[in-house]
């Protein structure tokens, strides 16, 4: 309610609670980066009302013991649901099925990270692709041609496959081919690399900019556009690092995301490149079909589709203190949000404590492998979206 | 018959016509390497009858003038039979099929390599997929996971491929759990990889050594013994340097192998790790079958199981003149080749002549696309071998 535009009209539109397939939560072993409580201040106040949490914490989550302490802070921390990632390692594909109920996918870094999750040994990937259970998902950090290598194993091992962050043309024509064959396997895209290219690098700093996939051409990024229907995700690969980290002369990679990318993506829907469907889509009917999560009860966004902003230097909840999008004009903003029937955030401000998200898993213990079907997945009425242009502010 | 042992006993048996499927002839370009006519030769002292020539040459073989060129040179300079490979390039794709009734297959550099057939753009390997005709093989330079991913493509778009010189474990299962899967791809393995690991580079060089794939682990070499029936032929990848090169201190990758080829494996034979049934099955029956290649008449390889030599630091054809096996001690030997129904090789001495060698490919154009049954699948006597064990030198 700060712009002269918010007393003029409104056109509030409601959205079921929106997945964020991928986010690095860094807690344990890098709270001061992020923590489970910032991290999920920062989902809701981004209309993010699930995360899946990525397992490359200290220590990483291989094992039953890391599972129990990582599941044991989110528990304390979260103030929005969550899932729980499994990381597989060189090792451990024979002890990872038996935490197989407990998680919400395994995730595989198939190209360079920088813990002990990389692996670079292709009948390691074979083994996890072997024994992992056939119904839960296998998400895989794979660039480049790595994207057909492990589209192959999911092929030859009968099961499906879920690509993250595609950003290279090379990565979407695969999906795509793979897609059109019939083959199983999904992919998400993230903002950075729907939004930024390499030329962006100029602003942002070539070394604060680094992230992986790096930010690459235009090209590439039209590639992603010109096939939006091949993707079926979005996700922030939200990977917060200290602003000092950032702007160091050897910076990790790695971007926040969780309070830009529905911002950024409304004004997509505002420049004609994107409906409210697509979204939708993407942020709550494709996560929810492709890892069981099971619906969330009185949960819905409340986005103000005409509110014109600019993003800041820094976004106010992730501890993460810069943005790549600083300067980017969006139109489009978070109002509320309603989690399982309380306000968890409102005008800017996060309601929820930590401690009021709960894990999506044991919900989807009772229900099949493949999700119920979503009330939301087609048509705007069917997506409990209601559209409101009023003169008066609304009540929230 | 240099040799006590030839005087007392000689087991000679009779093998059909071998053929090279991965040769690097070097002219035109590079005749101070090699050329059709010390190739051939080479290729027939080592029992070989017909080369599949690569076509990585200066001009290299991706369009008709390169063609014309390699074709005139070979019709001039060859004393064995041949076929001549097309060479993708990142701008051929459309071009290329149009002299696909000329070439014996496609081949696709996936991984570095030093020319301009360098192709590291999957959307480009997918246009050589889509428009290279079905019938005729695609054979790929692809190491490590890129053996996957080529893979995928093949089975993406429902047309056979030949996975080049397998060297790797990771290479070997790939192949082996898509054979599994029922999917169209076929192997060679070169016989540096199945005779000397990474150990030998402190006999050989490390620089010297130096072979694209690499030297790499016993338990690499392992696997390739251990998964002997996945590979399906034998392919020296031939590839000649002088040895003023090979002795520089940035030496080319490749080593020679025409000549040593066939005593290596026959040892093998001796030694009880393959069958000469395994030999013409790799070097003659699926060759023929993968590249329907016609039969050779009256071509066949007589070879002296019992002789023991050592292998030399250079062989007498090639020009290359060094050898990466120098001092390994072999028992077995080509006495005699005869192509065509003449004498082409007899007691160490090449006796066709440069022109004698004809290109194989205007033969298959009439025979369909899977070749005629050969007659040599099963049996040592469906094999054409036969076993004379004489105290008197044969007539040879
Ligand atoms: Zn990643
Ligand atoms: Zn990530
Ligand atoms: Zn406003
Ligand atoms: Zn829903
Ligand atoms: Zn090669
Ligand atoms: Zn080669
Ligand atoms: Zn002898
Ligand atoms: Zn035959």
């Amino acid at each position: 309610k700060t712009n002269i535009d918010c007393l003029t009209s409104q056109k509030i539109i409601r959205l079921p609670g929106l997945i964020d397939v991928h986010v690095h939560v860094r807690e344990p072993g890098a709270t001061h980066k992020e923590d489970w409580s910032s991290c999920t201040a920062a989902a809701l106040a981004g209309g993010i009302t699930t995360i899946l949490a990525m397992p490359n914490t200290n220590p990483p989550t291989v094992d039953m013991e890391a599972y129990k302490l990582t599941s044991k802070l989110a528990q304390q921390g979260a103030r929005c649901d969550y899932g729980i990632y499994a990381g597989a390692s060189s090792s451990n594909f024979l002890t990872l099925p038996q935490m197989s109920n407990k998680v919400i996918a395994l995730k595989m870094y198939l190209n360079d990270t920088f813990t002990t999750l990389k692996l670079d040994d292709i009948t390691v990937w074979m083994k996890h692709f072997e024994h992992w259970p056939k119904n839960l998902p296998i998400c895989a950090h794979a660039e480049d041609t790595t994207t057909a290598s492990v589209i192959l194993l999911a092929d030859l091992f009968q099961r499906p496959v879920h690509i993250c962050h595609l950003a290279r043309k090379s990565e979407i024509m695969v999906v795509k081919a793979a897609k059109e064959r019939g083959l199983s396997v999904t992919c998400e895209a993230a903002p950075h690399h729907l939004f930024l290219t390499s030329e962006d690098l100029t602003c942002i700093g070539a070394l604060r900019g680094q992230v992986k996939p790096p930010l690459v051409t235009k090209e590439d990024q039209k590639a992603l556009w010109d096939n939006m229907d091949i993707i079926d995700c979005f996700a922030t690969d939200h990977a917060p690092h200290a602003v000092e980290e950032k702007n160091s002369a050897k910076p990790p990679p790695g971007f926040p995301g969780l309070e830009t990318m529905l911002p950024l993506l409304l004004t997509a829907v505002n420049d004609g490149r994107l409906t409210i469907e697509d979204i939708v889509l993407r942020l709550h009917t494709n996560p929810r079909r492709i890892f069981g999560l099971p619906e969330q009860p009185d949960t819905f966004v409340e986005v103000d589709l005409d509110h014109k902003w600019t993003i800041p230097t820094a976004m106010p909840y992730t501890k993460s203190k810069w943005t790549p999008f600083a300067g980017h004009k969006v139109r489009g903003i978070v109002r509320r949000v309603l989690l399982r029937g309380e306000v968890a955030f409102v005008d800017g401000e996060v309601i929820a404590k930590p401690g009021q998200g709960i894990d999506v898993k044991p919900e989807t213990l009772s229900i099949p492998a493949t999700a119920a079907p979503d009330v939301g997945t087609s048509g705007l009425g069917q997506l409990s979206v209601q559209i409101s242009a009023s003169n008066a502010p609304l009540n929230i």
